[in-house]
C-alpha cells in the first residue's frame, strides 16, 4: 500500500469522541493489534482482545469510549462509539486511495451498441460489452469485461466487476456492487417432461435488484420464468451463491457462501442464511430468521426462528437431538443390562 | 416486454382443443392467475390453484380439457391437453420476440484463427476467441466473449451464451444450450503423490456434449483424465453443478443447481440429483434413480431407488429414522423409567 | 490427438527398470487396458485391474516392477517403479504436443496500460485486461480474456486460463496454475451492522498464492479485510471452491470440489478437505487432518484427525454411531418390550 495519513486526517475520519496521547508518526497502513508496528494503524474490534492493546506497537489506535488504559510514547488512542465502523471508514478511504475510480467514458475497445445509453459520467471499461436499449447510470462503472445484455438497466454509482454478466432486461438500482463473475439473468432451470424428454420451458422474466446489494464473485442469480426475480434493498450476497428462478429475497438479508435457494421461494427481511445451506422450492422464510450452515429446509419458517441441520429443525432441539444421539453406544448398553437383568428374574 | 399477440395468433401457438368465451384484447404480457390483468395471457399449471381462475382478470387462460368454468366477459379459455405446455410454446414464441437470433457473421471485435472454421450461417458475438482448427456449425451462436479452444467442435444451432469457456478438443453436438459463465474441458483434478508433493497428471482427454443438453450458469466439467467425460443426450444441467473428469452422464438425466460428481462415477439415463446432493467417485447410480438435496452417496445406487441423506439411504427408511430420531428424548426418559422401576422391586 | 511416439521416445520418457518384448507399433494415443488397442499404450494403475493385463490389446503396457506376466507378440512391457507416475510423465509430454505454448508476445486485441510489465518472454493472449502497475513474470502465460487488476503481479512459468480474474494488487508466485474462471482478490464478506443496514467494511487486503499451487474452475478467493489471504505452496484446489477472507492454507494441502472455507480459518499443511465439506470461520485444521466429504466443521480440529458428519465428529465414532442410528426402529421395539414385560409381572 502506497498510502499516508497524518494524525489530523485520522481524526477527520474517525471523529472520535476523545482522544488519548499523540504520534509522530504518519499512518502507511493498518495491522492487527498483534502485528501493528509503527506507522500503523490497529483497532479493538473484539473484546476479546483486550489485553493485546497495551502491547500493541501500532502508532493509532482505534478503541471504545471506555477503554480505560494509555498509550504509549509516540502512540495515538481514538476513542469511539464503534471501533469497527470507525475502521470501516478508514478502509473505505484507503479503498479509494488504492483503487481511485477511473476517469468516467467509454475504452475504445469496448463493444457498444449504437442503441445503448450510458450516461455521461458513467465508466465502460475494456472489454466490455453493451448491447442494444441497454442502459447505464450515473457514475456507474463497468470495470472490464463485463456483459450488459439488450435492454438491461443500471442505475447511479454502481460497480460492476471484471467479468460480471448482466442479462437482457435484467435491472439494476443504484449503488448495487457486482463483484467478478457474477451472473444475473440466466435462465431458470424449468422443464416439461413430455415423451421421455425434458422440454424447456423458456424463461421470458427478469431479475431486478434493488438499492446498495452486494453479490459475490461467481454468484448466479436466475431470470423469472414470466414476472421478475427480485433481490431486496441492502441484502449482501457472498460468493457462490444460487439464487433459482422468481425467488423473492427482502431487505438487509445476509446470504453466506455458497447457499442454494430453489425456485419460486420468499426469504423475509434480515433473514441470515448461513453457508452452504439448503433452501426448497415454493416456500417463505420468515423475516429475521436464522438458518444454520448446511442446514436444509424444505418448509415454511416462522419469522425469527432459528433453525439447524439437515432435516432443519429448531437449534435447541438440534443441540439436545445431538448430545443425545452421541449417547447412543450407551443407550443400547443399558437396555442391553435391562433385558439381561430380566431374563435373570 | 414490447410484444403484443391477437387471439389468432395465440391459438396457432396453443392449438387447443376447444375455446370458450373471447377478447377483442390484444395480450401483451405473460402473469399468474392472481396477479393478470386486461391484455395479459395466464395459465392453470398446477390443478391447486383451480379456484383461483374463476377470479382471475387475464385476457387469455390456457386450461386442461377437464376445466369446466365459463370465462366472464371480453375473456377467452383456451382449453388444451396440457397447459403447462402451451404455455411453454408461448414462452418460446416470446423468447424469440424479446431476443431474437442476431444476424450471420463474425463481429469484428472477435478474435477469429485463420485455421478455425466458422458456418456462414453462425454468428460470433463480440470479443470472442475461437482458436485454431476449431469448428462452429451451422446456426450456432456465440453470444459475447466467448471461448473456444483450439480444436474444439460445435455442432447445429447451439448457443454459447457470455462469458462461456469450451476448452480445447471438447465437443458440443446439436442443439446444446450452455447457459453464461458455463466450463466445458477445465482439467480434472488429477495429482500423484510423490516425495511430499502432489505431481499434477496432466489431464489429455476431453468432454463430449451430446444433442439437446442444456447447461446451467457458472457449471464446471472437466476433461478426461484421457479419452473423454461424457453428458448424455438431453440432459439438463443446472447452475453451480461440478462434474468431474471422466463421468459419464446418461441421457435425460436432471441434475439441480449445486451437485457435485466425483471422478469417473456413471449416472444412468433420466435419473434425477436433487440440489446440493454430493456423489462419489468409481460409483455407478441406476437408471431413473432419485437422490434427495444435499443427499451424499458413496455406492452403487439401484436402477430406480430413491435415496436421501448422507450417509444416503431409502427414502423411507430416512424418514422413518428421522421420526425415531425426534423421539430420543423420550426413549431416555423410557429408559430412565424402566432402570428406576427395576431398581425398586 | 495427432501425436505419435516410438519405442525408443517411450523408454525415454518413462525409464523404465526393465521391458520384456516389443513392439512395431508407433504409439498415437491413450486408453485403458480393457479398451486399449493397436496403438495405444496402457497401463496398471490399480492392483484389481491386474487380471487385465493378458487380455489388454495395447502396444504398450506400463506395470510395475513385480509384474511377472509376458507380453503378448508385438507388445512391449515397460516394467517401472510407479505406472502412474510414469503415465503422469507421458501425459504431460501429451499435454505439450497437444496444446504447445503459444509464442510469446501480447495480442494486438489485448488491452494493456501503459505502466504495466510484461517479461519478454511472457505471453498475454487475445482480449485480456492488463491494469497499471501490473508484473508478469517470465514464460508466464495469460491464455484468453484474462484479467489483471492493477499492482497484481505474477511470478514465473504460470498459466491463467480463459476468463480467470486476478483482482488488483493480488500476487501468484512461480509456476501457479489458475483453470478457466477462477476469481483471486474479489472482497470478502464483511458488513457492520449499524442502524438497520448492513455497512459495508473495504477490504483492502490482498490475496497471496505461493509456487506451484493450482486451483479448479471457477473457485474464488476472497482479499484479506486488510493484510493477506494465503494459500501455501503445492497447494491444489479444486473446481466451485470458496476461500473466505483472511484465510491461511498450508502447503500441499488438497481442497476438493465446492469446499467452503469461512474467514480467518487456519488450514494446517498436508491436510485434505473432501468436496462440499464445510469448515466455521475463526478456526484451525491442524497438519494432515482429514475432513470428510459434506463434513461441516465449526472448532478446530487436532492435526492428523480423520473427521466426518455435520456436526463433524472422528470418523470411527460416526459410523459407530451411524450403525446404531440405523438401529433405532429396534431399539424401540426392544423398550416396547421391556415396558410390556414388566407391566406384566
Amino acid at each position: 500500500m502506497q498510502v499516508s495519513f497524518t494524525a489530523a486526517e485520522l481524526l477527520a475520519i474517525a471523529q472520535p469522541k476523545q482522544t488519548r496521547g499523540g504520534t509522530s508518526e504518519t499512518v502507511r497502513g493498518l495491522a492487527a493489534l498483534g502485528t501493528a508496528g509503527p506507522g500503523e494503524l490497529t483497532f479493538l474490534g473484539n473484546a476479546k482482545y483486550r489485553s493485546e492493546v497495551a502491547a500493541t506497537r501500532a502508532s493509532v489506535v482505534l478503541l471504545p469510549l471506555d477503554y480505560d488504559g494509555q498509550p504509549q510514547p509516540n502512540q495515538l488512542f481514538l476513542l469511539v462509539d464503534n471501533p469497527s465502523v470507525a475502521l470501516a471508514r478508514f478502509c473505505s478511504r484507503l479503498e479509494q486511495l488504492l483503487w481511485p475510480k477511473p476517469a468516467p467514458g467509454i475504452h475504445p475497445s469496448a463493444s457498444v451498441a449504437l442503441g445503448a445509453t450510458i450516461a455521461l459520467s458513467a465508466t465502460v471499461g475494456p472489454l466490455c460489452v453493451v448491447e442494444e436499449g441497454a442502459v447505464v447510470g450515473d457514475r456507474s462503472h463497468l470495470q472490464a469485461q463485463v456483459f450488459v445484455g439488450r435492454g438491461a438497466t443500471i442505475g447511479q454509482d454502481c460497480w460492476l466487476m471484471p467479468g460480471v454478466i448482466l442479462a437482457a432486461d435484467c435491472s439494476l438500482r443504484n449503488r448495487v456492487r457486482l463483484q467478478p463473475g457474477v451472473i444475473v439473468g440466466s435462465d431458470g432451470f424449468g422443464y416439461e417432461f413430455v415423451k421421455g424428454r425434458h422440454e424447456k420451458v423458456p424463461q421470458v422474466g427478469s431479475v431486478l435488484i434493488e438499492d446498495d446489494v452486494e453479490i459475490g464473485a461467481n454468484s448466479t442469480l436466475d431470470r423469472a420464468r414470466f414476472s421478475r426475480t427480485v433481490i431486496g434493498e441492502g441484502t449482501k450476497i457472498d460468493n457462490l451463491v444460487q439464487v433459482a428462478h422468481n425467488v423473492v429475497i427482502g431487505k438487509h438479508v445476509i446470504l453466506c457462501a455458497q447457499v442454494g435457494i430453489s425456485g419460486s421461494t420468499t426469504i423475509g427481511d434480515y433473514a441470515v442464511l448461513g453457508g452452504q445451506a439448503g433452501i426448497g422450492g415454493h416456500i417463505t422464510i420468515g423475516a429475521k430468521a436464522k438458518i444454520g450452515g448446511q442446514a436444509g429446509v424444505s418448509f415454511d419458517v416462522e419469522p425469527g426462528a432459528y433453525l439447524n441441520g439437515t432435516p432443519a429443525m429448531p437449534y435447541m432441539l438440534g443441540q439436545r437431538l445431538e448430545v443425545l444421539h452421541r449417547k447412543l453406544p450407551e443407550l443400547f448398553k443399558r437396555v442391553d443390562g435391562l433385558e439381561k437383568l430380566l431374563a435373570q428374574r
